[in-house]
């Protein structure tokens, strides 16, 4: 490693007080991948002697983005054959998808994401085989740490309720013999004990946690309250607290999942993890989009994290997530796509910008997300769950130099006007393509936009060879079965319309039109 | 003029009969600017023998787009310095913006909207300086002839409650004397009688609506309910009948134009229309966030349009317009950026993508727009109220070669699954960067994304080069003026709070989040 300085005409950061830094003409210098000051580049460049300078006068300098809910689908679920649907029936249509190569997909994943200036990731690994777990997971790592970004692993698990929110053998009776026995086939597939579950946990703890790259962290996940027994939720929490990592789980992603806490506890979800005593600063949760203002307090009053997916859950027919009371009422929201982003792709920055637009709740009063508020769930908000609390997010001395150059050229083009917020502009014009430089541990991963460590031309081409080998039996099989098995998990969720998983009640959050 | 066969390995259209054609390896045959015959490329080539052959195996040929909606700012609005706010407060905030040379800004505009597929703009052109009204136009006009672009154009009128929704003399009566006379001469320098729109829309009419180019037609304009007496109105709809052409204007944008019609008439904006008998199948409504049901019901029984922008609707805190319930009830919806997009851009095909993804309300049984509703949106109904009903919108023997060549390379890549409905790729991941060519009249007006008539290079360096110059004391001055005038204003709107100008109450069309 070595020392540069990283200068730009704007340097734009939160900051540790939860304010935001807007410097003009100013630059981070780093030494060895850690933040040794922050200033004027003037100053800093008479006092250090960098082995490179990085930036310029055209660009702005601001903290490495953090993606917090993310699977890992470089090759999207849409790209797979999956058209988004209601999230219920679109897990099952999933089921069908090609197995692929986890080395590959991730790193060509992960040299996507870095191209939008994602330099830390929260990845989810879904439920895949268990006989293959181990070397899954293996050469997702190996993926990640390739291509030099920067991961929060968690392996998800789930132990109840797999094909609808019911227990499964009560949904399989109802279903013909031989549908039965496929879905029973393919379930017996990712079957795990509890123990089994934090042996692996362990183990890839120990292997990974604190290896010598310094950037992985191993976290817990339990997939979703439904899809959990408490049993293994509270084990979930006396790991954690043993292991002191953070856990990392889907929550009230929809409706119906909010609807199953009702049915089965007469409790929100939320209530039901603060009797379990589950929450607290270590927990992070995706989605949240169905929380009730006590839920936000709940949540807010444990030093939770909620991870934001806006694109998501428009895709997934779950509604949007009441961001603005959250931050109301002091709850830590970040941000992430959950490989399901608006474009189809991970574009962190216009993950923000749907974000910055879709909570302008409307009337002169009403609340509005600011611009710094989108900056710092992308970032700071976004480090807190991560593992690397304390060491990302923020532009400051000590902590990692992840960091972003963004070319301000052609979103000056063909004129800006001088009074308008540097964060403004940037948040409100920059693209993916205009992310000249993504710096993590002060090594510059892309210069000009072109990876240094890999050639992902390369990549893409050796996914596409393996992928144009004809479907496999086997998946075609699958979406045959999960074909089949579709309308009876619609009818399934129908019939709770008239009880409480009907059609959502009780007054909003965001009022955006009106009837009368 | 010549002949020329657009090849695609998709031709993806709407039919007049309210359908979506998808056609595999399809063409259309042009000549003159005329489509002659749509079908299989093998058939169409054997059949004619066209001056040249556009696309491929690797192209989806789908209709040019029509923005519905526009005011001509390709230098936005956020450019220009002002931050996104409330409508009312913005419209106020953007009084002290730069003029700008109107034939060099609506050539770049247009050239930009090319890029991303609009080959046919509905213009709404500002209220500028009446002393220069006609030459503004003329430049204008002569920007989008130069780019080839279709435009249906209108010049909107405002002649009333012109600094907020209430009069004009009422308001300036509570403001200092000296703020008073400043906003009184700013609005002067707009104004115009009804005879003299009126005698300006004939004029511009006669020079432009046949001329040779046939790609203009001249609409009538007022600006929206609040700002137009009712005379004025009466007396557009007897214009709009005398010269047979369409009304195009702003409604219901905001809850406070909606409260307007409440205070003012007891009745909604659209109710009042009705009692005009101003409504019917020529008239085009931007916005409409604020319908009530019934005035879905007035609107689609009328043959009337509504112009939906998304993004605009978002980013000046105006709320999400109840689309899926206008096209449950048959109301004709087109879509337009309105200048405003989610990435301060022009890019129609984003806006597709944005709204494919906003209206897909949570659950199962909800509504969800389709691809092929957002499709339609964007080419065959909005043409409709363009003045070239029939004529466009649709890739169909006898209307205009107005179509796009997506290259279909990248939205494939790495893989695409060979199941996935064609028109689901392209609307999911095709970006303004795949739009291999743009064809206006048989003219490819780009060729792999390069201008052929116009180099926006040097137009863009020109624009540059004269926004560069100091900011204009006058300019300066009238940003004084108009921060000044802000907190009146805001106080104007707030005193409304407690009546039917509050918060938004009554029953959401959309559901998408929960307090309870």
């Amino acid at each position: 490693m070595a020392s540069s300085l990283i200068r730009g005409k704007y340097l734009l950061s939160p900051t540790s007080d939860g304010q935001t830094a807007a410097l003009h003409d100013s630059a981070v210098y780093q030494e060895d991948g850690v933040i040794r000051e922050v200033g004027g580049w003037e100053e800093l460049r008479s006092r250090y002697q960098p082995d490179e300078e990085l930036g310029g006068a055209d660009y702005a300098v601001i903290p490495g983005l953090v993606n917090s809910h993310h699977h890992g689908r470089g090759v999207t679920t849409l790209q797979m054959g999956t058209c988004d649907g209601c999230l219920e029936l679109w897990i099952l249509d999933g089921w069908g998808r090609r197995p692929y190569d986890h080395y590959l997909m991730t790193l060509y994943t992960a040299l996507s994401m870095l191209e939008s200036g994602t330099t830390t990731v929260m990845y989810n690994h879904p439920q895949t085989a268990t006989a293959t777990l181990r070397e899954d997971v293996d050469a997702v790592l190996r993926g990640f740490m390739d291509a030099g970004m920067r991961v929060a692993f968690s392996s998800y698990f789930r132990n109840q309720n797999r094909v609808v929110y019911g227990a499964d053998q009560d949904f399989l009776a109802g279903l013909p013999a031989d549908l039965a026995e496929g879905v029973n086939s393919h379930l017996a597939a990712t079957d795990m004990t509890d123990d089994e579950y934090f042996a692996f946990f362990a183990e890839i703890y120990d292997r990974y946690n604190s290896d010598t790259s310094g950037k992985i962290r191993v976290l817990l996940s339990p997939s979703n309250v439904q899809w959990n027994t408490d049993e293994f939720l509270q084990r979930t929490r006396e790991t954690a607290l043993q292991y002191d990592t953070p856990v990392h789980m889907h929550l009230v992603e929809s409706n119906y999942q909010k609807a199953f806490g009702l049915r089965t506890w007469g409790k929100t979800p939320v209530e039901h993890l603060q009797d379990l005593e589950f929450l607290g600063p270590g927990l992070s949760c995706a989605h949240a989009v169905w929380l009730t203002e006590r839920d936000i307090d709940l949540l807010a009053g444990a030093g939770a994290t909620v991870c934001h997916n806006a694109s998501s859950n428009l895709r997934l027919k779950n509604g949007i997530a009441p961001v603005n009371p959250m931050l109301a009422r002091g709850l830590n929201v970040a941000m992430g796509t959950d490989s399901t982003a608006i474009n189809d792709d991970d574009d962190l920055l216009q993950e923000m910008r749907l974000v910055s637009k879709l909570h302008r709740q409307p009337g002169i009063g009403a609340p509005a997300i600011t611009s710094e508020q989108v900056l710092a769930m992308a970032t700071a908000n976004a480090a807190v769950p991560t593992g690397f609390a304390g060491e990302i997010g923020i532009l400051e001395p000590g902590r990692r130099a992840d960091m972003l150059l963004v070319r301000l050229s052609e979103l000056e083009s063909p004129y800006l006007d001088a009074d308008l917020p540097p964060l403004e502009a940037v948040l409100g014009r920059a693209r993916a393509q205009d992310i000249a430089s993504v710096i993590v541990d002060g090594e510059a991963l892309t210069r000009d936009g072109v990876h240094q460590r890999v050639n992902k031309d390369e990549i893409r081409n050796e996914l596409r060879e393996q992928l144009a080998r004809p479907v496999e039996s086997r998946t075609l099989e699958t979406r045959r079965m999960a074909a089949r098995l579709r309308p009876f998990a619609e009818e399934f969720y129908r019939s709770w319309a008239d009880d409480s998983g009907g059609p959502p009640t009780g007054s909003p959050h965001y009022v955006y039109n009106s009837r009368t």
